[in-house]
């Protein structure tokens, strides 16, 4: 026969599948002979059951009657007797705690005749009331669902507004008497005098909130499976509100929030826990319980001290004194803030109860990236304007701009600026590049203006829908707060606050750390800001010293390869060449488009090549010694020219008014040829270089000759040249052929011994489908994991946003951007593909990831099982990569 | 040890692999002793291993040499020798038949010294010397490289305007002096006495024309693999041009052109095949060459009969006659007209050489369309305007229109008309629709225009880039002609000729039958048309019998459901409802789509309802008993409103006129918020569903309620839903439970049950891959084979063809449009994927295609190969599909 209850004296801290997080931890404690009140757990097996029958197993009623039977002997008393009646609580417990569940009732047993026996037993009629009063308003509400108002509303009426504590017993019983009015009224049926009802009814109600839409919803996000049910805690209640030798009190054995050494809580004399939560009395720190009730105290500082040392982690308490006797009623492995899981983890490594390894797997890249952002000087003074959503963390203040050109020109005054737009698209770039932070109205966590943001580690608030942004008076309003041109305003991209005023930024102690080394940090850093520095010194060096995977930084000048090698960057894993034609040089690229013949066009071509070249040297003089790879031109040509709709217009304003002009003709005409409706599927990447004779020529070429030039000179450069958006062998034997023509004549000029890696980036799903067949073209295999998505997928990234992006999270296809964290299950299994087969083919072919998911804490760890050589991400990211590859080595928990 | 070498009589016609189609048809003549010269092949392995190694294997020299000697031995005579000396031919034969390759070279062993054992043992100097004169030439060019010019310009120089019969012996003995001096002077080397020297020499040169640029590009082309390599065959010559009483010919044992019954041919008399080939004299008549040389003749007869006895089909036989006596040089099947190949593929049948089943191999889908398409009356008067590119086969005539309105304006007064653009786009389909013909001056095979007009089995000529279209004129013009609207024009879409006149279009006697039946066109049929009709019926009804795969029709009107049920097709595979939404409809949607708010939007929907209701009703019952697909909306909504662009323009005009509009800002507005980036990759099916409330609903609602009223009249209606762009398994079951509800309410309101079945597109990698997940909430799966080509691509259809189609076509990176014919390496091993892991889900999962593929005679083998139940096509399209399907099911070619 399936056991469906068991006693506290069962079980450990690993039985959570079918105990519950709650009632493992209570048998564990027990286990270790500390002070728990004594009680049961049903299952949730009994709970699944319950839920597939709609009624619970016959044999479960037997089973509870039984743990009653047992726990009544135990402590000599009975459940709801008159005399001196045992009163339980009854909590949930799911394995994963989880909001929007029914959490706990308390004083089960009490009624109209038991509550004579406890007034008597404890001496304290008043108690004893209250105590019913208490049953009935958590009953009422959790067990019978009647609105909580309701009881808070009629309470205050009887009350008063006089405080709790001066209500006399007779008070209490006529609230108890109007409680019990109102669950008729309200809930259509009398309260459950009968104890054993008040308990079987308070188990279902468990049961039952598995599954309110609240729930359901938290588990669809959290991935949490919904077969697994609840377990029921009932627990022999212990009363903290017995008088001034009572209290309740939770406490954490190191500070959760700071992360020092030591024990912290906070202890409430004559109350129950629900007092503690409601906040009207203040609590006693820890040091002041000691002066009260040194016994006590002084059992639960041994408690904390026996807990800490058994989890080997920080633990978070709830306890009871009843009467001058401890109780403890609730332990868990503490949450904590980052700072506190970085130096909790060294500070348990130095006290030897755990390893490196360990530490490494209780820390994570997403604390670690709370750990970088700037942060606003407490100090300052600032007003909240409205709030966005928190699309890219950090602090950032500067004079407010409203498009690209003022980002730029008041940057160049040297300046800090937060360029607001309604919302940005690729022609904002340089004025993303230039401003501090990003502020829209429009557009949520994946909007342009977020993903660009976090792409460059640029803080973004975005989607503040309240601001009204007037980008040609160059003003934004938010009722009635408005700011224009040059004034000072700050953004904190960790809460999505938009603040007018002057407010400084630090830079935070681990990104001064990150960036220029340990011994400077600590220089400036007071003792509680170096133990966190060394913390994350550590944990990040023994990262590095377990990982597998090499962490390569996306950077396309020499300033961020210099940034990025200062992080710990082990080569460049995407250098995108079209950002060198950006700003200045857009008019000899566009030279190149518009030219009407094969001469003009190598005229132009000519004129990119010193450009490029110049651009290569920097890049693989910064990064000599490290592997640097370059992908050939990939955006559609059109990108450099200006926008079709408004030229368009432009022309046709041009022409209503008689003033045709015929550059812009000329203009438009090439833009019109080169427009295509789905320009995310049209002429990029290797295809352009196949169709516009000389364009990747000249840029390996400029590769071809920078590396050249360094070698001679001694530096040792070691470009890699990645060929973007193959979707098929053939088109990668093509260019190779080019590539290798170009470098065999570069070297034959020079005099030189010249070749580098030529590989592909796999982007395309044909690409991983046939990955045998390109791997015979390629040494390399690079993922773009952002065009991969997009047409595994089929949707893009501006448009999803857009258009569907909220729905979707909403009705749960979706628990996360599959643009920010790889999808597994579809996109994942073409890498899977792809490195099979590749390696299939070319058992030392080198694989390595450049989409935004390189830095993506949880991606990493999927990169690391499918056996990649490298991730590569943005420069801020790559410390994150660093330490998310070593957790993965370890095969610590994603994330 | 390799044999190298083989006689001719060892081997057969089955031993192509080793001795090349040539060698081994040689082999198969002689083991049917029939007169073939005697004579030897060296093998393709041979060239294999003188390929990989640069120089031909030792042995071959000795076994060349002994095979050699076994000719001299049989035929009594020596190579080269100076008395009647024994020449062969020297010729290539690969596996397959290949341009590019070197062919023949004939008279190897003659020099300075045989010529004259040659002239005394045919006791004719001047054919000896001719004989010289063309080995020369043929030697120098094709073995030495001499440009062919060369010899061409001395001879014409030395015959001074005479012709070649008029040249005597010592003329040609100058030419052939002039012949040797000009290879000195152009081969840098003096030409080969040593007849050996002659033979090996031209075997090496055969062996090297395998890697011919052409001949690779070709393969490359044809997907023949690189390593076949080439056979020699080495044979006695033969002489047809000594004298009257010898002579060349070519015959055929039935009409190649026609397939009429009977041996057809042409007899040169005194003349060497390449006389023949030259056509500067008319060759005679088989019946004539009866009269002239009746031994002969009536002996080729017999080989002729022999020969189609033995081979079981048509034969082409190259012979020779050399004074008196008949040799047999080549034969291999002939190459037929699509007609033919019906016509002598039903004869083979009735004469029991054949059965039903090779009758059917014998015959493909691409020459059954070709005998579907309309033709011009032949003797009608016609002036060529233009060639363009044959884009969509046909004949169609009618008046020249310049827009989609004038098409169905010119078309509803029952004028054809043919709609004349520079390049098409969704707009024009209605035009499309009504015109009989459509002519782009701009756009290649794949263009919209092209791709659309193949869909719908309209004639269509694109990318005549001569043509000037002036769409506001309304008129046309290339070079000195022009027409205008309402001019007669007529275009071929078969050779892309462009005419202006009135040429009548005449249906071809085979649509005749397929749209009206066997006894329709037989009663209009002449002797030999109505042998080919009946033909075409006894094949197509032998496919039907055969084939497992099922075929619908792609169908968006009871029109069309009409005409695709009378070209056979089982169902409607794909309703793309928003056809239905074009035209007056349009006004309907667009008031969906402006809606502010969600009760504007639900009384936009309810005034669809009734329309959608009535489209459906027609379609079921034009398709009563049979299964009709239904695919819920699928493109993005901005289709339905007008071009972005265009109404910028015209609000900006406006506004510089001062004439603002607020309908027009009102729409500007929406089409704003409706624009995207990449339309492919936004809102569109399945997630228009899930973002825009009612729509599905409406959809799935107009279904029930015209299937409930249809089978409450005893109507057989069956559709299918399904839901399009689905790539996760969560839309589809979100939306299936709407779909569940709306078919549950409409059954509840009419007091019937209801219920059909639900599926999905799989037109998305991602649903490809996760197809297990998804096949849970799918009763069916339809391939939408052209967006799965575009997202495992990642190219859209429209921008490919505008791009870079045409450089991948040259370069070889496509052998034909991955949209014309399916992409079986990298896209069919997507739906490989979702055929397996869905049946493994649900093994009754029922499935089939609705992409442009479902039609195309090479991938309905695919279709069939991997297990699906169905194709479906554009209805024109169903015949071509049920014959495929059947030659599928025998294991028929492909094609």
């Amino acid at each position: 026969m399936t056991d469906w209850v068991f006693d506290f004296v069962h079980g450990d801290k690993d039985s959570k599948d079918l105990l519950g997080g709650k009632g493992a931890n209570l048998a564990e404690m027990t286990r270790l002979g500390l002070p728990v009140p004594p009680g049961f757990t049903i299952t949730t097996e009994a709970c699944r059951a319950y839920l597939a029958d709609g009624v619970e197993p016959s044999a479960l009623r037997v089973q509870v009657t039984m743990a009653l039977r047992r726990l009544e002997n135990q402590l000599g008393r009975r459940l709801g007797d008159v005399v001196d009646p045992l009163l339980v609580s009854v909590r949930s417990g799911a394995k994963f705690s989880m909001p929007g569940m029914m959490e706990t009732v308390l004083n089960v047993g009490l009624n109209d005749y038991s509550v004579a026996g406890l007034a008597e037993a404890a001496n304290d009629k008043r108690f004893a009331w209250d105590s019913y009063r208490r049953l009935l308003q958590m009953f009422g509400r959790t067990v019978l669902g009647v609105d909580p108002e309701v009881f808070d509303h009629a309470f205050s009426a009887l009350k008063d507004g006089r405080s709790d504590t001066d209500l006399s017993a007779d008070d209490l019983r006529e609230v108890v008497q109007r409680f019990k009015d109102l669950i008729v009224e309200h809930a259509g049926r009398e309260f459950p005098q009968d104890p054993r009802e008040q308990l079987d009814m308070s188990m279902r109600a468990v049961f039952d909130s598995w599954n309110t839409p609240r729930a359901r919803i938290y588990r669809r996000r959290e991935r949490i499976p919904h077969d697994l049910g609840t377990a029921v805690n009932v627990c022999a209640m212990v009363f903290g509100n017995l008088g001034e030798t009572s209290g309740t009190g939770v406490c954490f054995t190191r500070d959760p929030a700071s992360g020092r050494c030591g024990v912290y809580g906070d202890y409430l004399p004559n109350a129950q826990g629900e007092d503690v939560v409601a906040g009207t009395r203040t609590p006693l720190a820890l040091d002041e319980f000691d002066k009260l009730d040194p016994t006590s105290s002084q059992q639960l500082r041994t408690a904390m001290r026996r807990l800490e040392t058994h989890y080997r982690d920080l633990c978070d308490i709830e306890f009871t004194v009843e009467r001058g006797k401890l109780w403890l009623l609730q332990t868990r492995v503490g949450k904590r803030t980052p700072a506190a899981a970085f130096r909790i983890a060294a500070q348990l490594v130095d006290e030897q109860l755990i390893t490196l390894d360990e530490a490494l797997s209780r820390v994570t890249g997403q604390q670690f990236v709370q750990l970088m952002f700037p942060q606003f000087d407490p100090k300052a003074e600032r007003t909240l304007v409205t709030t966005g959503l928190a699309a890219s963390p950090g602090a950032a203040a500067g004079r407010a701009v409203f498009d690209s050109a003022a980002a730029v020109e008041w940057a160049a005054r040297g300046e800090p600026v937060i360029l607001v737009r309604r919302e940005t698209n690729p022609d904002d770039l340089e004025g993303m590049i230039a401003a501090a932070g990003v502020l829209t109205a429009r557009g949520g966590k994946t909007s342009h203006a977020a993903v660009v943001a976090r792409g460059m580690g640029r803080t973004c608030v975005c989607g503040a829908e309240e601001l009204d942004v007037d980008p040609v008076a160059r003003k934004a309003r938010a009722g009635e707060l408005s700011f224009a041109e040059g004034d000072r305003i700050a953004i904190d991209g960790s809460t999505g606050a938009v603040y007018l005023g002057e407010i400084a930024v630090v830079d935070s102690p681990v990104s001064r750390y990150l960036a220029e080394g340990l011994d400077v940090a600590m220089a400036e850093a007071d003792e509680e800001t170096g133990e966190l520095v060394r913390a994350v010194d550590r944990l990040l060096t023994h990262a590095d010293e377990v990982r597998r995977l090499r962490v390569r930084a996306n950077a396309d000048s020499g300033e961020d390869a210099r940034r990025a090698r200062a992080l710990g960057a082990e080569g460049i894993g995407l250098c995108r060449t079209e950002h060198m034609f950006l700003g200045d040089r857009r008019g000899l690229i566009e030279k190149v488009i518009l030219a009407e013949t094969p001469d003009e066009r190598d005229t132009a071509l000519s004129m990119l090549l010193p450009v490029q070249r110049a651009d290569f040297l920097e890049l693989l003089t910064e990064m000599a010694g490290l592997p640097v790879t370059i992908r050939l031109l990939d955006p559609p040509l059109h990108e450099f020219l200006p926008d079709r709709a408004e030229l368009l217009v432009k022309v046709a304003r041009a022409e209503e008014r008689g003033e045709s002009s015929a550059v812009d003709s000329k203009l438009l005409a090439a833009v019109e040829r080169l427009h295509e409706s789905n320009p995310m599927l049209g002429l990029r990447g290797v295809r352009l270089g196949l169709v516009v004779p000389g364009l990747f020529k000249l840029q390996v070429r400029a590769v071809a000759e920078a590396t050249a030039e360094l070698r001679a000179k001694g530096v040792e450069a070691c470009p890699e040249i990645m060929v973007p958006l193959v979707g098929s062998a053939m088109e990668l034997h093509l260019i190779r052929q080019e590539i290798v023509e170009v470098v065999a004549e570069v070297a034959a000029e020079q005099g030189v011994e010249l070749t580098f890696p030529i590989g592909t980036m796999i982007e395309l799903p044909r690409a991983a489908l046939t990955a045998d067949r390109i791997a015979e073209e390629a040494e390399f295999f690079s993922f773009g994991t952002n065009d991969l998505t997009q047409t595994t997928w089929g949707f893009s990234r501006d448009d999803v946003e857009a258009a569907f992006f909220a729905t979707y999270l909403d009705k749960g296809v979706f628990t996360v951007s599959p643009f920010e964290t790889l999808d597994e299950i579809g996109v994942g299994q073409l890498i899977e593909i792809a490195v099979e087969r590749g390696r299939g083919k070319r058992p030392d072919l080198h694989l390595g990831v450049c989409g935004e998911h390189g830095g993506d804490p949880v991606s990493v760890h999927f990169f690391h099982k499918v056996g990649l050589d490298y991730v590569s991400c943005s420069a801020f990211r790559v410390p994150v990569a660093r330490l998310e590859a070593g957790r993965a080595a370890i095969g610590s928990v994603r994330g």
